[in-house]
């Protein structure tokens, strides 16, 4: 899988994709990410990737040029599956999503930044406009790397541990029942006595009913 | 305001810290934000900060002994106003957290990694469970990029444009009315004449308009 992530910004992404999970998929050849500096795809002498909004207002707007002209060099080499562009008003990504474009080959995700793009970009390349929540931030690149974290970790081959992924929360219906490691007394503050019983079928039973519990508290719409 | 972020993995966040905004607002003494390295907690040689869990299963569970040790240290130099732990079963973040959040003074963030982390140090020391949304991470390191990024920029003297994050989709109820920017006509994809007209009260009702009619068919659950 391949992801080319067009960003103002691309130093902003350097960490995220060179350390844990990110870094282990790249070393062991399951999925390729590449950072595109937008300013490199101007035409103009300054580099500028933005301009006054018409109409007036405060902000300034991202330029169609610059993204269409990476867009396009990129659509040269190989077909894209979707093109992204990360959003507030997009739809808000979760985790049937995730398992949904951990299936594709080919994606471009586009970062605006400052007031916003212009809409042109989206009328004509994007196909797909994705929130990572309903909160404002700087720009697109934290949430283009959630997506990418998100989507990465489900490809097979990932994750060390292939039962991992699919006994987190949002994968079944209820959220995770309470973890608990050494020590068993920690200062007073101990582990429930059925984790330390060695009896399977009763801690199954008391995860179960654990998990249910804290997903009718905190989450009682994932159980409608 | 001052973030202390605790985390197996400071290198992934170096770089989402050092760009933008939250430089910016680094540079002019507004936010400070301080990355630990949970491994220099440890009280064992390995330096490891990780156990099986109790009853079985796969996955890694964080212990206790690290962050207690991390945080009791911060703890003895200022008073904090939150200890966030960064979980998909937290309550999902939103603009109105984020605006309570920018409040605050001082601020621990732990970032969970591996399956998940002992259920006593949420029971002893979290004051507050945040989820970015739902979906599966490999870590929280991202998701508490996310919450520094969305809470910083709403601090007075951060963002250069006063006016830029007020008008920003869900700090209004509407989300944001089309953007354009220069060149008017490209390769005949046309801004909107009405943003051309010079008219500040048309292309006000416009953008309400716009804005309404946006609203109505991607988030008319804002609209409620």
């Amino acid at each position: 899988m391949r992801f080319d992530i067009i960003t103002v910004l691309p130093g902003l992404l350097e960490s995220p994709f060179a350390h844990s999970i990110l870094q282990r998929a790249q070393k062991k050849g399951i999925a390729e990410i590449h950072v595109h500096n937008l300013r490199e795809y101007t035409n103009n002498k300054q580099k500028s990737v933005d301009d006054y909004p018409y109409g007036g207002g405060s902000g300034m707007v991202m330029q169609i040029e610059p993204f269409s002209n990476c867009i396009e060099k990129l659509q040269a080499e190989r077909v894209y599956d979707e093109i992204i562009f990360m959003t507030p008003d997009g739809v808000t990504l979760n985790q049937e999503m995730a398992n949904e474009l951990s299936g594709k080959e080919n994606i471009i995700i586009l970062c605006g930044h400052y007031k916003g793009i212009d809409q042109r970009i989206r009328d004509i390349y994007v196909t797909r406009e994705i929130s990572v929540g309903d909160y404002v931030l700087s720009g697109g690149e934290l949430p283009a790397a959630i997506v990418v974290d998100a989507v990465v970790r489900l490809i097979p081959g990932v994750l060390n541990d292939e039962t991992s992924a699919l006994s987190d929360s949002f994968q079944g219906e209820l959220l995770d029942a309470p973890l608990y490691t050494r020590p068993a007394d920690w200062k007073g503050h101990k582990v429930p006595d059925i984790l330390l019983s060695g009896d399977p079928v009763k801690i199954e039973n008391w995860r179960y009913e654990e998990a249910l519990k804290r997903t009718q508290e905190r989450r009682p719409d994932l159980l409608d």
